[in-house]
């Protein structure tokens, strides 16, 4: 079987695998307080272009969202997100479990990303009624970029909701599990920097990119850095050998590694895109990342599905429904050419 | 100033304050373990026509739900209730705070209830995906008895939600803040022993109804019945002089006062509601209990707001906006009365 | 049976009642919004010699001290309290419930009292390990007064605890359950106005003196009063009908009332303990307040019990225990009476 | 310098690396549905000699500790431990963070262990009490084996607590972080399927003894196995690549070496011991297991920290303090040697 349905199904890039083997018997203080750690720090800070950031490794996704919204947020206060958003549907209520309500606004376009205007008008609402104390403080706005639905957030648009947030005493929370994936697309143009400047605080994803596990967590606003590491600790999220994550990171950030394996990646997801598309599919959104999102008839799913392995997403009618593939910084370009040859194959019997 | 914002802006009916003058300098143990709980509980007992019900009394409604939820479920699992329930929007996130989801659904017809199909919608969509564990479990659902929205189950609705719950594995929990201005109307169909007999929890609401403050929670599936006193007690909601809350739930259950007083309020909104219908303004919903929803416009609505407290409740187009109107068991005839001339001098005028 | 168990046994000062009688049918907006609250915060802000205290009123003193310790703490830290304190022994792990760790530490004279220079050790220790972020960061101090043990801590150790306080940057909480019993003794040297000058924050205990119920929570720290009554709403404490709460601190803080009736409680509590001491038995500590807490023979208990309530402390040896015995601002002094010529004459047969 | 403060600061066991690097390219399913885990689970039930415990593999120990006590314990309950223990002073609160009280008791003996007696005390003091609501329900019973003075229960021990928690309704929790350690010693009794046997619950720690990272959490008693994996995932507990948990505990149960690289450990570390009491030092307790506790002058810790790493345990007197030294599965023996030397040389001159 080949397994297009997530981008976590490979181990890691072959460069983490060689660096742990060098450094595996060297001895190393726990809890990332190592070199490995420190140096990662100095290649992310750079990037970030900005010496006073605060880097926290962590070990996964629903993990740093959950520490860092917990560390942030007192207990009447909210996480504004897209009805689609990974913190709504997909951290079986972690966000909750930490004491906070997930506010949810419907993506406008449906693919994923929610406006600046939207939540502007959520705090007015929030702020003009006279009963505001009976209903959740919004206090954060998440986004992914990029999207749950592989979309992307313009620089335009971040500036946006990066001043609507300052403006209204909100914070920025950007998450980048797929971060890389972002970086690498051709329309891209929010960088790193960028979000070290427009954020209160992002992660750049590695389990997705190229990593065993492990993302970390930008702090920009110098509010949110306060005790952080207690934070980390006390949720059960502070690797004992913390020097793991600093050696991935510092290799994913040596001579451009995490953009370049994340760019194939996107490269093979945009040909499989390409070749259903021109085969007469639709998607559920266009998506310029690794994620795509076709909508096949099911009677071909159930052929694809003998030799591939897919995400199914939802129905759509009664003979359609819709799946996620996706490509990753370790999916084998045979793979992908299989795919195609196979598609054009049912869809000419279809 | 008239106030009709609300049905809590009076103390309590006479008859209980007449009883808590008597009782005063009585010596009675704390926490509710007194004669008065006691009696009153066999009083609610007989409503239920269930000896076995478990009745704890607690002093407010958002306080009654977060104890009967947080006592119920386990970290992963959600309570399904409408968009527009009290737990969604006007509890600050107390759900939430004790670590659990709420999981909305859209009232299908717009009245606040949801339907045994959607509950049963959302169980087959959790239950198929195969990543079900990265989703909140959904283990309960909530309704309001009236709604929110003051509109009523019928018993064939309960009915139904209630197999279907029982079917799914799911709890069935009633929030009866303003049950008695249901159990007074002329439509309602639906007994305290139904709620016993089709719900595993249940309220009933005095703060709204004739109590000073006070709801009496009914457990009547065994399951959610253990060791619920150190949830009360854990949750800061044990009453010391518990006896209080006796005094007032006895008062209310003897000679049927507690629809008695109910009725009384729910006629003078249906008066109101059906003079605001003879002049011709629309409603968000017709309802049926003591809350009405009229349509006024703006310029009405500043006079009105000279000499009457309402609730504003949303714009409903540039010149036209929603409010709330509220009777209660204290609310005097003369009051709506001279709401109703008001109104019809100032349409006259439009 | 005569009740000595508890200061909770009756209703409440029937200045209160007659209050409550004569403003029953007025309305008044919810939630503490009312005039009987804003009057209620004029006379306390007045006994604390600061216009600038932050007042709010809640329904109990577990739910007071959890409402208070969520709003002030973040995740990784806790508060510090003598191990026989109500927080950590007597609320069912409400401290926990809402995330946070109780830090005991040993009253060193038995008395139920802290010392400065223990905080001061504890946070010496804390900050001294290079691993603190493995272990919880003390931020508050909880002190009772008077402690769960009866005794009062004295002007000069409350300016300690908080000079030390403000020095290490820790929060100093008062609980005033019973503050009135503490204020009516001859012994004392700390007011209303000292608190809100050494504290933080503390609350003036309503429900065990002459309230129904009630605790008045007087916030002094500006840090701590940022969105209050979000949590209070959020923990299900805010009362519908404000008013109830406003109406009796208002009669409690009106000509002395507060202090005169828990004198004559202390009075009697002193009376009992003197002709215990003159009939030769001991203490687990002398207390100069309401409670005190006698160590008798089980034969003699035994007889005692018959016709009086007590609580049941410890076991002291094979033979004796101790016992509390209560009075408060409602105890009929024919009680004491009652219960010294009984105890007279059961130990003369002794 | 030469590290001797923990055992957790080199990378992993060669085989373990070997095998990541040969499994690195081959797909596999995520979160730990993966072949690996599913092999290295028959390994460990077949250690457990039982086929129907569920293992759950998760990546550290506090992590583990949070997620079997967040999916054990209703809200009310709480979690009995020796007051040294990892629960309550080094996780900064993970436990309470989940709601829960850890309820400390005193080590009979001083060497971090338990005893039945104390835990049945405990349970009758809170039954007999008639406030009993009023105080936290002690539900669990936590001990470590070894514990965290690197002392072992012997199996006598473990069936008095097992038998106690049995009859009383308490599960039995059994934290094996440093499992493989306790294993390896010579007077150990204690088998994993006596563990299997005996408590409700226990972890097999890898992170310590071999593996890079991850804990393999055995789950005997059927009551505690529900939805499981919906509690790891809500605590951001689920590795996406659970193929690097499995493939780690397939290797370590592979031909015993689990238990072979800690006898080396093990035995270094008694060589130690030795040469430390051959020299005249005392201990804080005898350990015979891993980790080691020496108390020595204070200037000769200045002087050994020249060269060498330890953890500072606590100031015994103005002279002389506590330390721990650990070894591993990756100390060099060389390292122990020359401590050896540089000790013997140190007190000659002392």
């Amino acid at each position: 079987m080949i397994n297009l349905s997530c981008d976590y199904c490979e181990g890691c890039h072959e460069k983490i695998l060689q660096r742990m083997v060098e450094t595996n018997m060297i001895q190393a203080p726990g809890y990332s307080l190592d070199d490995y750690c420190a140096s990662a720090t100095d290649l992310i800070r750079k990037e970030c272009r900005d010496e006073n950031v605060a880097v926290h490794y962590l070990v996964g996704g629903t993990q740093t969202n959950l520490v860092m919204i917990a560390a942030a947020l007192r207990p009447h206060q909210g996480v504004i997100g897209a009805t689609t958003c990974h913190l709504n549907v997909h951290e079986t209520g972690a966000i909750e479990g930490t004491g906070h309500k997930v506010i949810t606004v419907s993506s406008p376009n449906e693919d994923g990303k929610i406006a600046a205007a939207q939540v502007e008008e959520l705090i007015e609402l929030h702020r003009s009624d006279e009963g505001f104390v009976h209903c959740v403080q919004p206090k954060m706005v998440y986004v992914s970029q990029p999207t749950e639905l592989g979309t992307l957030y313009t620089k335009a648009e971040l500036e946006s909701l990066s001043e609507t947030c300052r403006r209204l005493g909100l914070y920025l929370y950007v998450d980048g599990a797929r971060l890389g994936y972002g970086l690498a697309c051709e329309q891209n143009d929010v960088t790193i920097a960028d979000l070290a400047h427009l954020a209160d605080a992002f992660y750049i994803g590695g389990t997705k990119i190229g990593a065993m596990f492990g993302e970390a967590l930008v702090i920009v606003n110098p509010a949110l850095k306060e005790d952080f590491r207690y934070i980390i600790k006390q949720r059960g999220a502070l690797l004992a050998k913390g020097r793991l994550l600093g050696i991935q990171f510092e290799t994913l950030f040596q001579d451009g590694l995490y953009v370049k394996i994340a760019k194939e990646a996107v490269d093979l997801a945009q040909k499989l895109q390409a070749v259903i598309e021109e085969l007469g599919f639709s998607f559920q959104v266009k998506s310029p990342t690794n994620q795509i999102f076709p909508i096949f008839p099911d009677a071909l799913l159930e052929k694809l599905s003998e030799k591939y392995i897919y995400n199914y997403q939802y129905r759509v009618d009664d003979t359609h429904s819709c799946i996620r593939l996706c490509t990753s910084w370790g999916t084998r370009p045979e793979f992908v050419d299989e795919f195609c040859e196979d598609l054009r194959r049912l869809a000419a019997r279809g």
